[in-house]
């Protein structure tokens, strides 16, 4: 008996010796280390996969740029060309210095950030959000320089673009983005997110990025007036751009854009979800262009290539809130309602509203983007549910087509109401005060010269002379 | 003795209880949550991986576009822009409708897939598979689309665009990536495959993507005529482009997509072979494009820039198909090769076949990507040779260069040859209907004004007068 | 007590099978497979980030394309858009075949590298780090190309071309990045960095891309001279670039690259760093283009289009050393100080100088490398410090202004005058023996009818007559 105890007793030390040496972390690689080794590539992983959606989406500008001196005339391409240059420029040394902070700073009562200027205290996260955060800041100001393109002030024009990389986008989108537990749109604990019972979605900026630089747009637009020769005894007079090639090339650029504009949105390189938000994006975006053709065609007999293009534009700037909510199946009813917004909003915006927008900034990403706000609340699979199964980010729960009741309609309108408020209003004071001080408007014999000679001393083609010349 | 015991008996229970906080899963990770975690970040990495190849090949449609306008005269602009637009976006739509259960559905006799249409029960990894397949499938259309250009009627092209990304295009690429037992050339099941020993092996789509494209062009060409002016006296003239920095441009982005053309097509981000498939890309496409350039300049007295341009795409071409199993001095001949095909090819088709491809499209995707299939049965390093040690997708025998025989030689050519069948025969069905049912040509008065005022009532550049007129 | 002593037995047998079960290699995956795959996880993440990152920097080709034909006559596009063409192309084939051999092939005294060349022996990973040095490579011959351009022969430029990409380059990285004991201006072995104690840093490449190119143009303007009307009595006449809109397109094209260019060059898909690098970057540049606006508004009453593109880019060339080793702020104050360099240097080489450098590519790449260079002697952070705290890739000491005394700033201002020295004086030599050979520049009949008939027999846009015609 203590022979087997002592036989017992030594197999036993044996087996632990041996255990010991499997185990510990003196010898060899442990679970705990590699679980760590594990965290960190999944963290690298997201960084090299935001860097790149950053890269997509910086190179967007230079797509805006195409589009919107290809939908104008070559008298003020250097004007566009040098305004497109500076809202990105200027747009990455404000949104350092001030709107970062005021969008993702400490919440000051669910309305601003108040630190974080300057990135003080940054590290390396903070550095890789930073980025894809300020490569779609400028997005809203670029937005309005094509609707008020061809008799806006260069100046003027520069001193709105900081207000609204400081101010007008990032104080909305700390409404909607920053996380805070008060933040008006999204916090747990704010009161209209408490009364309605449920937080807003808006995925990629349907809202935040398209529907406030839309509605910024249409402030712009009414309060410079349209160009000279738009409209002749109230009837809408077509100005074609002076290159086609450069508008389809940019419509294109954005579309590859928008592969990061919304697949970057989860932050998160790991997650899944990234495949279905880039498909449904692309099928809302095809959706929306072939629908545009189509009623350009039946209305016109020939299909309209400008607007054709802007209807890709639509049903991308639509499907941005909801694409991470949605199945394809109502990515392409989404794209296709974007189409019919894209036709009908310019019909009405030149018909009706009488407003001279030179690119469609307003319907491409003002209409569309409340369209898609909307749609958010429509067709919401909700998180857990279906395609959704492990979804983390996206809306919580279902909209009112997959029988999720009123609930999710209701906060998403009126994030589309506070859009509207807040992108028009606030845009309207500061041009405003802008005319007053600056001068909103160049002069008439500026405006016909054309704004290249006239604010920079020079032609974009000086070699080709146009042929109205 | 017992003391003994009992001392040993509580140093054990002391160490084990040590173990157990060290190795139990209650306490802490343990391998196998580390193992799964791995394969997860392993699974992100192949998805972002694919998300940026996918990125790079849709660019790749604009490099298209910016081409095909670039060769071809000013008063087709808008039309060529249009149809490569709704090249991609009806690509889009119908490819997830029905080009990608066509392709990747469950198998019908190795001939067809037969579900997965509108992506029925799709989750995340097939949105990333079909995100990637879809950028490739409106490719073949565009090759179609520029070899047809300045004289084809747009609404003919259309019906066309979408049965080859319908049909045309799947049903072939069935017949090689669908994996299937049965898929007609690359099947173990499959009677070709078991009649020569060998299974048929085309990388990234020399093939499926390039000749297919090409030999369908081929059949839309010899189909529509020449361009009005284009053969004097069976002499063929040289009708230039409008914008060569244009074609220069898109020619140097799709070289860029080719990264993700080629790159991606492992189809896993953790594939370290993806390396030497890029370095083989450029060496190849390079080898093309200096091999052209100096055959004009020997030939002609003076480098020709549209062709040289031309030489880097056939050397992209051909190396599509045997980028991954081939060595880079390999790649070097077969670019070498390129080059010449792309020469003498040009030289064949308007001197002999005396058919009118403004864009070459026909020797770069057609010639070029015959070349690139037999190339595979030349070089073929084999899987498990030389630079190929750990290779899982390449070619599995080597080639009859590299000592292993006739056999993938044999199964190549006889891709070639199906390919060329397939591509030419059902486009040449398929373009008949058309003109018969739509019509496949523009009127001559139509042909002279240009397609952009009699099809789409506008002009891609109004400023500016061409000399001609 | 036996019985006590029998069931501790019991129990810690018991015990030890389960913990056998939990750990043993046999049953299960163990912490050293984990490891190892991890391991391959983080590699395969450095190669994914690395061709995305190269497929940036290929895209700066193309920026540099339409930056070059931008800014000068449409009478010599066909021929810019061939050289940059063929620098690219001949560019992959000279650096497979010689130029990476010369630079991290085996060590010979620290001046040249002498094997690995046609990649001999290469395993995947060199396929890496070969096609993203590659991409870098032939950037130095296209900036000498673009200060050159518009009268300069094709042969000569192409002989230029291969030599630089061959060996003037190569070399000079070498001594940079080669990583050699003995490497002239870093090995711990090298008399130089012995001499001064410190290490030579140039993170991405002011010095060993931007300074090599930017002197290197400087001695090819100065051998042939200017374009005939720039200097009429002395003083320099604008010849304004044929389409501003290229111009602005390919600035922008660059920035993007840039993330590429900086950001992939910790050469670590898993370094945390990349996101200061980036974030750095495009903080400098933007400063770069703000201030060179706010300069010429001052000076001419106008804010002047191109001056301001190159203020972007000579921020970004400046910064391109030191990103990985400065805060922020530092970046800010280096992309100021460029932008007051690309004005002055503008002003300095058109007045004083009197070269005729049609892209500003000696100031931008020249001027503003020599400044990141010695940036990094004043503004280093220093490996450990502050916002570096787990940095491996950057400056290891601090600079003069953060207390690290006088020792970087001198070992950063030995590599200015090596640069300077090494890139004017063999390009200088090797232009001398090309003029003497095939003659540098074309006749002057050549270049007044433009070199697009003369070289290539073709226009660029053939439908279009400039006006001056």
């Amino acid at each position: 008996m203590l022979k087997n105890l002592e036989k017992i007793g030594k197999l036993l030390l044996l087996t632990c010796v041996i255990l010991i040496a499997l185990s510990s972390p003196g010898t060899a690689v442990t679970a705990e280390e590699n679980a760590q080794a594990i965290s960190d590539v999944q963290t690298a992983l997201t960084f090299v996969w935001l860097l790149v959606a950053s890269a997509l989406v910086f190179f967007m500008h230079t797509g805006f740029s195409m589009v919107e001196i290809g939908l104008t005339r070559s008298k003020n391409t250097a004007n566009i060309l040098m305004k497109n240059f500076m809202t990105v420029t200027l747009g990455i040394l404000v949104y350092w210095a001030v709107g970062w902070g005021v969008m993702y700073g400490a919440d000051a009562s669910g309305l601003i950030g108040t630190d974080q200027f300057f990135l003080m205290g940054a590290d390396n996260a903070t550095f890789n959000g930073w980025f894809f955060q300020m490569v779609f800041a400028a997005t809203g100001a670029t937005i309005v320089s094509g609707a008020m393109a061809e008799r806006t002030d260069f100046k003027a024009y520069l001193v709105y673009c900081i207000l609204m990389v400081a101010i007008i986008y990032p104080i909305y989108g700390h409404w909607v983005w920053s996380g805070a537990d008060m933040a008006l749109l999204t916090g747990a604990e704010s009161p209209i997110v408490k009364a309605i019972g449920v937080a807003h979605h808006d995925f990629a900026g349907s809202g935040v990025v398209h529907s406030i630089g839309g509605y910024s747009a249409l402030a712009g637009v009414l309060l410079v007036g349209a160009r000279i020769g738009k409209f002749k005894n109230g009837k809408p007079m077509a100005i074609p751009g002076h290159n086609l090639a450069f508008a389809f090339f940019g419509t294109l650029i954005l579309a590859l854009g928008w592969i990061g504009f919304n697949g970057g949105s989860t932050l998160d390189g790991n997650d899944a979800y990234m495949n279905l938000v880039v498909a449904n994006t692309f099928i809302a975006g095809a959706a929306g262009a072939v629908i545009v053709m189509l009623i350009t065609w039946l209305k016109t007999g020939k299909p309209d290539p400008s607007l054709t293009a802007n209807g890709l534009l639509g049903g991308l700037v639509a499907i941005t809130a909801p694409c991470g909510s949605v199945t394809p199946w109502a990515s392409l009813v989404i794209g296709i309602v974007a189409g019919f917004v894209i036709y009908f909003g310019v019909m009405f915006n030149e018909n009706v509203l009488k407003v001279d927008d030179p690119v469609g900034a307003v319907v491409v990403h003002g209409y569309c983007g409340t369209w898609g706000l909307l749609s958010v609340g429509l067709f919401s699979v909700g998180i857990g549910n279906g395609i959704l199964a492990d979804a983390v980010y996206a809306a919580e729960v279902p909209g009112l087509l997959y029988g999720g009741g009123i609930g999710l309609l209701t906060i998403q309108a009126v994030a589309v109401i506070v859009s509207m408020v807040w992108g028009f209003g606030i845009s309207y004071i500061f041009f405003k005060i802008i005319d007053a001080v600056i001068g909103l408007r160049v002069p008439e014999d500026v405006e016909i010269m054309g704004l290249d000679i006239a604010e920079h001393g020079i032609r974009a083609y000086p070699e080709y002379q146009p042929a109205e010349d």
